[in-house]
């Protein structure tokens, strides 16, 4: 390992950074071999193989019978009580500050951190007060707690006790517990889904990562009927598209391929924290979707794969962290070949 | 014309009715022949002949590029100022209550009706109290203002100079003039896209309905740059699917087919109107995607088409109206023979 210490000569002007903005990478890496290889994100590279889309998923509107029946089958995918305890939208991403707004009286809200800088950013355009703290015991004191559960990207587990007790401080007070499940299908222990109905929980359930699908946008709100009812008056009808229809009604009722894909995502990370050992680079924990290390080498070793067209997540306001997410089929050898020569 | 007078025995329980919905159609005609022609929304039948999808929109988040290009081509096919002052959205509808949450004070809101039931509906949502009214004069009393021009359903314009009007008024009292173009693309001499610098003014453009793509879920926003500033504030990153971005990058830029398509739908019109004078039924006024009826026989010629498996648009509450879309090429001789037999 050659690598020199943090340097970060090159930071962008966004007030949030992403994973997934291959542009950028051009701008920083213009010598970099194409195509990229990107690993700067934690959506599955083996996506879901869903059948051809018929031509009126894009020219008619999506029929409200196609989004009941989805409804049904993200019920039972993400073992939720019924239909009427899930809202479809448009990605997550949108659904946020939607989920925020439920709670009227906007004083304190707490998001545990670090996390997905969504969060922090949703409820205080909602009107909160953010709070963004390490400390679990903290959240009790906020009228809206945010719990991304497995972290992203530390991969980080709260207990399922630990998060119902926390949901029961908040509905005894009229606000809300909110565990962003983005990465849980590849971590099922520990989901709170089943747990909704005693009300004060917000689960939020993405399609796009497992199956490989971020494009469509897609994502679900898990929550007591009135809740929902509240959240779909919001999104009005017609809030998922024809093509999120058709592939999500495949993929959600196919329990041999989600099945299958957990043990493939599994064998993959395991594979890639044995590169990365080899090159002399620990990871210290993650999920099966993404691998996170935190090492004072990260800005080299950024620079070093992104010399190479291979991108992965670093994180601007903590220069030792990386997130690293899996190569597709293809594309293990370049990863391969750029970690040998660190 | 042998048909009775008014008659609704079939009213379903949902708040807000819309077109396009055949599931609910198939429950009311069970013998009605199969395929289903759909003329009960204003969705063009020419669906806009995009180039194959590349297999990453669907598999990867969308790309910030790919949407600041979306912008930009939206502000010239709307005669926008600049990509600043557009926002892009996955669907109009779930932008209308995060218009309407731009007034901080929630007082009055004004609907210009009848009209697009959703409009009332976000308002009410939003806080506001909401008068429907058909005096274009009474709108300036309210905060909030809300005209659809073309109007759907019944084809109504509103003058530029009016718009304009009524636009600086509110602007003088940090209210809104919303004006919903969702049909503008066939009657550009009205469109107030141009105007929105000075303040007081959102435009909404919708993507589906000259494009036939409504099953994609895209729409615009189109207002001053602070106030599109706060609209994306909300919608946050990746508000646009990957297929939405892909075919509407080739739609809009495309100004030969959009003229082509624009005589198409005139002709298509003129022979709708052609085919209803000929069996007695007078066309009161309309769009070139859509044609209005009011008559008295209207639930009669709603129920004698729906037996023969052609849906039209009816309106619950004013049972003489009628609104009925342009057939496909292959559907014309379907409407024809039944027209034939009334």
């Amino acid at each position: 390992m050659k690598l020199a210490g943090p340097e970060i000569g090159d930071r962008i002007g966004d007030p949030i950074q992403h994973g997934g903005n291959l542009s950028r990478a051009r701008a920083l890496f213009p010598h970099a071999p194409e195509p990229w290889v990107d690993l700067s994100t934690g959506i599955s590279p083996h996506s879901y193989p869903h059948s051809p889309l018929p031509g009126n998923a894009f020219t008619r509107l999506p029929e409200v019978a196609s989004a009941e029946r989805l409804k049904v089958l993200a019920a039972a995918a993400y073992g939720v009580p019924s239909a009427a305890h899930v809202a479809a939208g448009p990605g997550t991403q949108i659904l946020l500050p939607m989920v925020a707004d439920l709670i009227a009286r906007k004083g304190q809200a707490a998001v545990l951190s670090p996390t997905y800088a969504e969060h922090a950013r949703a409820a205080r355009l909602a009107g909160f007060e953010v709070m963004e703290t390490a400390d679990l015991d903290r959240l009790a004191e906020a009228d809206l707690a945010v719990i991304v559960n497995p972290n992203n990207p530390t991969g980080r587990i709260v207990s399922r006790a630990d998060l119902l007790a926390l949901a029961a401080i908040m509905r005894a007070k009229g606000g809300f517990l909110v565990v962003d499940e983005a990465f849980m299908d590849v971590a099922e222990a520990s989901s709170v889904t089943d747990a909704v109905d005693a009300g004060g929980l917000v689960v939020l359930r993405s399609f796009g990562k497992f199956y490989g699908m971020a494009g469509l946008r897609l994502g679900f709100v898990i929550s007591h009927p009135e809740t929902i009812a509240r959240i779909e008056n919001r999104l009005g009808p017609w809030a998922v598209s024809g093509p999120a229809l058709h592939v999500a009604n495949e993929a959600l009722g196919d329990t041999e391929w989600q099945n299958a894909m957990r043990l493939r995502l599994k064998e993959d990370a395991a594979r890639l924290d044995a590169l990365l050992g080899a090159a002399g680079i620990p990871v210290a924990d993650g999920t099966s979707l993404f691998r996170f290390i935190r090492d004072p080498r990260a800005q080299a070793i950024f620079r070093h794969l992104g010399e190479k067209g291979i991108l992965v997540r670093r994180f601007e306001e903590r220069p030792d962290d990386l997130r690293i997410g899996l190569p597709g089929d293809s594309d293990w050898p370049r990863l391969e070949e750029a970690l040998r020569s660190i």
